[in-house]
């Protein structure tokens, strides 16, 4: 056997020469198909067969979440493979899970989270000092089990895993859109998959105060249009994350961010009011007004019932994006601004986050908050969420805060994939911390912010890219390699399905009801390869591309709203063109599939036009449409030119970049993906260099 | 505005000339999709908006279903539509609903199920002299929801609608695959869509005892593995499908099918036991001891339970498929058949059944039995639910007894739509029944045995084909255009998406399974190609055909289990053949999309070979992807003696033909669905008559 680390291992096509199966070829997908990849890998020989004799064992510690965590394992395993798995025991169980000891009651950053996992020909077991590990050992074997020539199996191998770092989170926003429960739940499911283990849930915004207040009801009827979480549904959801090893960290977002507060309670904000729950989205200039004691008084008695109503340890105050109007326009908050000497509003926030902080921390938990609250002088124990970068918490860091990254991990942006997967918590400014200070930064967590997501995209907009942003989390710092990561996260997309995340579901079934019910399947297959290779405008452009002002009203069923936030098609589009250059276009069958392509673009506006007749929504897209028809017609007359030799005319290559410039505008808030490597093939072409000398 | 009737309006391409929109052509589909079509339909001019502002309004009678009624309609508008429909009133309503009358209690076989409903461009009103007919107005209103050029619209019209039958039910089989409530109740959701109003619940089987039963707990913890619903479960189950209009009849089959009883209970079974849970399917020898006193006080307790649980009139006993072998193995019940002149087991079980009959008159319900427990003689109460066909009911009927029909209409056998759309109650020996005899024919169910389905697979084994057995008892006798019902149906498959049903997400998925995670999109595409093509087998040869003997333990994860049982693409192959042959082969567009259909197939069999060598769910439909290879070039042949003029060659003919003979046989239990046209096009070819000899 010999060691693998990670970055090794993923530069090879197959896991080892023993675990190739016969067919095995250069085309096949990096195995096993893990993510996060585990610290360290060894490969045994052989595999294991995972058939309807299936069984399990729990030995060591036991504890009911250990046994519910076994049974779960054996759902999703008959779920995989649609084996119906016995529930009976085995006197010689194929997967034996050794436990050492309890994990805390209440689980707390840091805790030991490692396992061991060992597969051979003649069984599998688990060895982990605490039952987070083993329950990560679980999830590590679910996604080792593979269909074979010979029926489901399990790689023979050994895995040592352990996480790089302790904080690896996804922040859902239940604010601006309101998430049922459900949804939620299977975004859990998601977590426990790829191992992250914290939940961030972002409770309360302009649009929504989503927790139910025994203290101060009006905060929830009145500020939540009745959507929101019930105190004993909240309960429910921390025990059913505490079982899959899930830390739940409430965010109760202020001094900012806080219009729906105020509807019920316009005595904590700094303006007259009255206030109403907010239905656009942006930065608002409602803000609670720091001056009252009052304010500190009603803050005292939520925390109080919130800290209760939520174990965690870390309490998150929110803190960001206050534009400070209403401050700026309150003669009372000016008076107490000069009288405290507090020189500008971003001194005054200080003053509150102070406040607030000892709130928290009377009230027995430790403060995480967005860069806004890091003020230096604040106690130790506080973490720094930086929606602002690496810098930010490099600089806190250094001053011995403890911090965590989200800037780069927004997935609501519209990255892509890989640029989410190079962003790591201690690059850049934080490579320069020393070993003691780089300790301070403890992981990460993605965002899902939620002005554009309702129960039919949001899985979409998460999953599987999450995994990748999992994986920076928790492998080493080394595994970067990007086409091992997208192999690997297309093969665990699959896995996640049968768990019940829909993120492949709903993008056909939103196409048809774009398309209308009575599409003709020709139709419906000329939207789908539009839609197959355009994305929604990126960052934050899309409220100003907007057809109309978006509101909390607007319906979410246009193609925007439909289509993947990346493109795969696009992308494996881009590989092939790529490929064809490198050959100095003399790659004949590759040449082949790309006119294919090219054609099919070309061909498809005409096959989009009824249904452009007959559905304001397929209509919207039109412009994309005939984007999509120009840049099959260029790459077609490129591979003409390829196919003749000599390089293409410069008034050619003029023209077709001036039609590349219109094509890669956004229209109706779409960019079309293959343009650039479109671009790329006219510019060889033109150039004459490569493709039109053919080595001899 | 004139009145049409439903099948002159269903010949129409469009609905109707101002309805038709700008770019309407004879390529769209028939509108409006409606299924079941109404008894009547008029057009009226122009459509209704339906936008964010729709509201509603209930007059009239009210009652707690009405409004969560409306609730729901609100709740699938919006899934529909995705718009963020406002949940408060409005002055002026959108759509009016006024319900004359509540209806009964508990809901019974032929109450007012009639409604009007009338669209203008200025709003809408449903009329309805019962709650039932009430909500099925709503239903069909959803139904109109289109997508237009300017948004979603309703089109003006008038409905005047009312069932042909008062028995429109779909059972489903939870005995030989348990099947959890969340599946029933989105089952029960689609029926409500298609107006179905009985949900049969097979709830005992050889495989399973299902039910809770507080007076006999063996029933169920010994005979059900686990699996089966409680009471409270139950009545929440009823509650629900009483929301929705539709009656919950109760089947405990006996006295065969049985053995799981007889696990707990052995004492009932007339062999000496001791019994297992049956894992095998099929007919078996235990049957109930009709000699013993204790077996009817035993029948006398639980039906006397179960009827206070299940509220309908109605009771279903089973009564079919006793092989009497236990009887005939039993000298007490030799000696009892000859002392009471019981000539044969017929008379047996003749004499059980009307003891049985008389225990559940005596709990105050009328008895639903299968075709065995028709007995001259027996109460005029009973209902026949003939399995054996037209004949047996007319037979029942013309001798006064009532009857629903169910033969034509079992889902699992795999038949084509079309096929279980010609099957009608009151066609072939029902229609020469006295206009007094047809009356005592109520309807209909189709049935959901349960052999080969699973969570994944059931609701396409029942959607969206149900929806056209549900138009056979529904609709006027005349609606029988099977292009507007394929065509009407896929729409409707739309539609049922939204309710929750999945019978288009699990294939997909299915098929990623069996490909393994790691499939690149281009093999996804092979085996999708394939799978699109084929069919499961026929009636019932699939337990024949096994590779191993299927119990309920054998997984269903193998191609024919995510295959569709009916082939949409080679529907619309068939079509596109049968235009070529008729245009005597001239037609180049039709030629050219069949060459194309021809050169994938006959080029798919290379694409698939990487995941044979991978996957043996994939490896083992090797001979039917050879199969398609093999069709392809038959295809393309024959097109090229088309194009060539003349008759193709005998020798040449009879060996496409012996080739195709190899082909039509089922392989790994899939059959090929294209055959029976490429054979067509090969004879035609081979004729020289109406293809190789163009009119001039």
């Amino acid at each position: 056997m010999s060691v693998w680390n990670g970055i090794q291992a993923l530069g090879l096509i197959c896991f080892a020469v023993l675990l190739c199966s016969p067919g095995a070829s250069a085309k096949e997908p990096p195995r096993p198909n893990l993510m996060p990849w585990p610290a360290s890998v060894q490969a045994g020989s052989g595999s294991l067969r995972v058939d309807s004799s299936f069984s399990m064992a729990l030995t060591g510690h036991t504890e009911a979440r250990l046994d519910r965590a076994a049974q779960r394992f054996l759902r999703q395993l008959s779920r995989q493979t649609a084996l119906p798995l016995p529930v009976k025991a085995s006197s010689k169980p194929t997967l034996t899970v050794h436990t050492d000891h309890a994990s805390k009651e209440v689980q707390e950053l840091g805790e030991d989270e490692s396992y061991l996992l060992e597969i051979s020909s003649d069984g599998a077991k688990i060895d982990a000092a605490t039952t987070l590990g083993a329950m990560h050992g679980l999830k590590t074997f679910l996604q080792l089990v593979e269909v074979s020539p010979d029926g489901f199996t399990a790689p023979a191998l050994k895995i040592q895993d352990k996480p790089r770092f302790p904080w690896r989170g996804l922040m859902i926003d239940v604010g601006r859109h309101f998430v049922p429960l459900d949804i939620l739940r299977r975004n859990l499911d998601g977590l426990e998959a790829v191992k992250m283990n914290v939940f961030h849930w972002h409770l309360s915004e302009d649009q929504g105060f989503r927790v139910e207040s025994k203290k101060f009801p009006k905060l929830h009827t009145l500020g939540s249009d009745g959507l929101f979480y019930t105190q004993d549904e909240i309960r429910d959801l921390i025990a059913y994350a505490r079982d899959r090893g899930i830390r739940v960290v409430p965010e109760f977002d202020m001094p900012g961010h806080s219009t729906a507060w105020f509807v019920g309670h316009p005595e904590l904000a700094s303006g007259p009011g009255p206030y109403a729950i907010e239905r656009k989205w942006g930065i608002f200039d409602p803000a609670m007004d720091l001056t009252n004691e009052k304010t500190y008084k009603f803050l005292d008695d939520l925390v109080g019932e919130m800290t209760k109503l939520f174990p965690d340890h870390y309490f998150h105050i929110g803190g960001d994006e206050v534009n400070g109007k209403q401050w700026d326009a309150n003669p009372k908050i000016q008076e107490f601004k000069k009288s405290h000497g507090l020189k500008d509003n971003e001194a005054l926030q200080a003053y509150f986050s102070q406040r607030v902080q000892k709130i928290v921390t009377k009230h027995g938990k430790a403060v995480v908050g967005w860069d806004e609250v890091f003020i230096p002088g604040v106690p130790k124990d506080i973490v720094i969420q930086s929606w602002r970068g690496q810098a930010s918490l490099a600089q806190a860091a250094s001053q011995g805060y403890h911090g965590i990254l989200s800037n780069g991990y927004y997935l609501d942006l519209g990255w892509s994939t890989a640029r989410h997967y190079a962003v790591d918590p201690l690059s850049g400014p934080g490579a320069n911390l020393t070993p003691e200070q780089q300790q301070l930064i403890l992981g990460g967590e993605s965002c899902m912010w939620s002005e554009y997501v309702n129960p039919e995209n949001i899985d979409s907009r998460i999953w599987p890219r999450n995994a990748a942003i999992a994986e920076r989390l928790w492998s080493p710092q080394n595994v970067t390699d990007v086409a091992s990561m997208y192999a690997r996260m297309n093969a665990i997309g699959s896995e996640l399905e049968w768990i019940g995340l829909t993120h492949r579901t709903y993008y056909p079934q939103m196409l048809r009801r774009i398309a209308g019910p009575g599409a003709s399947p020709e139709e419906l297959a000329a939207l789908r390869r539009l839609s197959d290779v355009v994305e929604p405008v990126k960052d934050y452009t899309r409220e100003a591309t907007a057809p109309a002002e978006p509101t909390s009203a607007t319906p979410l069923n246009r193609v925007v709203d439909a289509v993947l936030l990346e493109s795969d098609a696009a992308r494996r589009f881009g590989d092939l063109a790529d490929k064809f250059v490198a050959s100095s276009c003399r790659d004949a069958d590759t040449g082949a599939r790309l006119r294919a392509q090219f054609a099919a673009w070309r061909d498809n506006d005409a096959k989009l036009q009824p249904l452009m007749g007959r559905s304001f929504l397929v209509k919207e897209i039109a412009a994309s449409s005939q984007d999509l028809s120009a840049l099959g017609a260029i790459g077609l007359a490129a591979l003409d030119f390829a196919a003749k030799g000599g390089a293409a005319p410069d008034d050619w290559k003029t023209q077709q970049l001036a039609v590349i410039e219109q094509v890669k505008k956004p229209k109706s808030q779409l960019l079309l993906m293959p343009v650039p490597a479109v671009q790329k093939l006219v510019e060889a072409v033109a150039a004459g260099g490569s493709c039109a000398s053919p080595k001899p």
